[in-house]
């Protein structure tokens, strides 16, 4: 692991940026300026003074898409400083192109003060065909998300919360067809109740699953609990409905599934053991998981899968942000909404056939660019269906 | 002109966006992205979080340039709102790459308010290594770009203050090298007093010349005069030092030269016959000059050029902002001087051979790409050289 931030740092010295702008118009002589420049252009100009909505038309707007980070949450780094998470933002940007076809542009935002973020990002909205929210830390990316998602009319998507619960969702569908179970059936232990937890528990929710709950690093949220932050309490409302009190060992009791979106080492081989027939875990914590695979499997657990590259079954957001942002522009949506997060999750584990589908593979892989094409036509369609779209 | 227009528009409806983004570096394998994502991408974060100057090279920062306007003054058209600016600014952003490969990205700031587009810029310019305003109406812009320079730490420009200021210095050091002029001992009438027109006073003064009149629509600024804005009276303290009074005829009787940024057909053939021998006239409204260069020659002007490329001389300040971006960050410039800017002008003076220079070529041509090399080459050395410099 220390070779390869070794390695990458060197390599990021030598690249000096991973992305650039390309020029995709002639501009090389008296008559290209004419066009493409004064005076050509004063008249897409005034087309679009006309009719705003014609800057999807006229410009780059349509495709691009900013990433946007305060700096406050990065990696699993935390705190950093907004320059500091720019090298992510790239790395991001060069993603979104790679696999999505996206002109994504990286922006660090130098301050942490909710509103100010979200009043910035709305005064260089019209530059924008969508927002990607990244490694804002929680609680106040659920409410610089919910505000904007309200108040533009472009798909707003912060991907450590809804990227992150749409390839987990995709990973539990495909784990839950091997388990033979149905996800309205099993209980479902969810640690960690930041972005992505909060996320996951509500998005695997909307998938059906009636068991949900939730432990942050002090234990189980449980209804009523005061030492919870407005996030935690509304999630507490809707998960644990038998009101358990405890820590993740109690959580994981009879648990069907543990999804683990916090840090190292808090699974023991005890805890597995002590869940329901066939466990499914996806301990996700970067870089080192709630448990290692091997332990888990050495103490019972039927399915595993990580954050990782280096263990089978990698549950990679990479697998939906590209693709997710082209469907939603190629509908023309206004939003993001969960039926499209849907799509994506089905169009994901779809890619898995099934005589291929086996305990050790249950995604595809996230530089698999047919499955970033599926999500983006399941997404399409979706948004489609659903009505959100530009008229 | 109505044909470049339509046929402007129709092309801009086919490119859908004159630039795109595009990756630099592989990101199509599992160990490509272990190096340009995660996990590796957690050292140069880690790099730039222990020294944020770091974010200069390991992330494209260094060579990206938003060109950021709120849409108020575009091009001649007037306040026609930030998304239709956007055409503009993508045509510049392309220019910026193809003439200076700086990587320009276009930004639409909806917002009028002074203090709100100085604190958005603000608090992006972490993802920048230098800033270039555009199209912002005066008096705001003086502000918004003081203000920046002063708080930032990145060369900050205002093209169209100084990008116009600094190619008219260049027509104009060759057009006096012809007429056999000091720029010591001329009368220059520079009309209008917008961000052009204030600009271009201040900026020859800076290069010399010792009697400028500037006029509005309603005549010569003179010191006292209560109608000024705070920008206006500024310049009237400076120029004008003989207090004359009056309309654009009476500041141009023996006159050497006539700059125009204002609007069409305001000078008139008497108004050339009344100033002094050998008669420079810069008449740059767009996109109809204050007077037709026929015209203005068979009134016995000596030299004319326009910001249009349907004539000789044309006036563009695509000669200057790639090459001056480029100079600067080459040179790791925290700021964009006047010497910087004086050097550009005389690198783009220089690049007309002195067997060549003629009354009909004193510019080099706008798409000569040797031309912003020179410039690149110029203004870095103006800042090395005076220390404006990161270290």
């Amino acid at each position: 692991m220390s070779n390869i931030r070794e390695e990458s740092l060197k390599k990021h010295y030598e690249w000096k940026g991973k992305i650039e702008t390309s020029v995709r118009v002639p501009v090389g002589s008296k008559e290209d300026l004419m066009l493409a420049y004064t005076p050509g252009v004063a008249e897409p100009c005034m087309a679009i003074h006309e009719d705003v909505s014609r800057s999807f038309e006229l410009t780059r707007r349509w495709n691009t898409v900013p990433v946007i980070t305060d700096g406050t949450a990065v990696l699993g780094l935390g705190d950093i400083g907004p320059e500091a998470g720019m090298p992510v933002m790239e790395g991001k940007c060069a993603l979104f192109k790679e696999f999505g076809n996206v002109d994504a542009f990286p922006i660090c935002i130098k301050s942490k003060d909710t509103e100010e973020i979200i009043r910035t990002i709305k005064l260089i909205s019209g530059s924008f065909g969508g927002i990607n929210l990244e490694d804002i830390s929680a609680p106040r990316c659920f409410e610089i998300e919910t505000r904007l998602k309200e108040e533009l009319d472009i798909p707003v998507f912060h991907d450590d919360q809804h990227g992150t619960a749409i390839v987990t969702g995709a990973a539990l569908i495909n784990a839950l067809k091997l388990a033979k179970k149905n996800i309205e059936d099993i209980r479902i232990v969810v640690n960690g109740a930041g972005a992505a937890g909060v996320a996951i528990a509500k998005y695997l929710m909307f998938l059906g699953a009636k068991n949900v709950i939730v432990c942050d690093s002090k234990g189980i949220l449980c209804e009523g609990d005061p030492r919870l932050n407005s996030a935690k309490q509304e999630l507490a409302k809707i998960t644990n409905r038998e009101h358990l009190q405890g820590g993740l060992a109690e959580a994981m009791k009879g648990a069907d599934v543990f999804v683990g979106v916090s840090v190292a080492n808090v699974v023991s081989q005890d805890m597995v053991r002590s869940m329901a027939e066939k466990p499914i875990l996806f301990p996700c914590a970067n870089p080192v998981p709630e448990i290692l695979p091997e332990l888990a499997k050495e103490a019972g657990a039927y399915i595993v899968g990580t954050g990782s590259s280096q263990y089978p079954n990698q549950i990679n957001n990479v697998l939906v942000f590209p693709g997710l942002f082209r469907g939603a522009i190629d509908a023309k949506a206004t939003t993001v909404n969960m039926e499209m997060m849907k799509a994506a999750s089905i169009g994901i584990a779809n890619c898995v056939k099934p005589e291929e589908l086996k305990e050790d593979y249950i995604l595809p892989f996230a530089f698999d660019k047919k499955a970033h094409k599926v999500v983006a036509e399941a997404v399409k369609e979706a948004a489609i269906r659903t009505g959100v779209i530009r008229q």
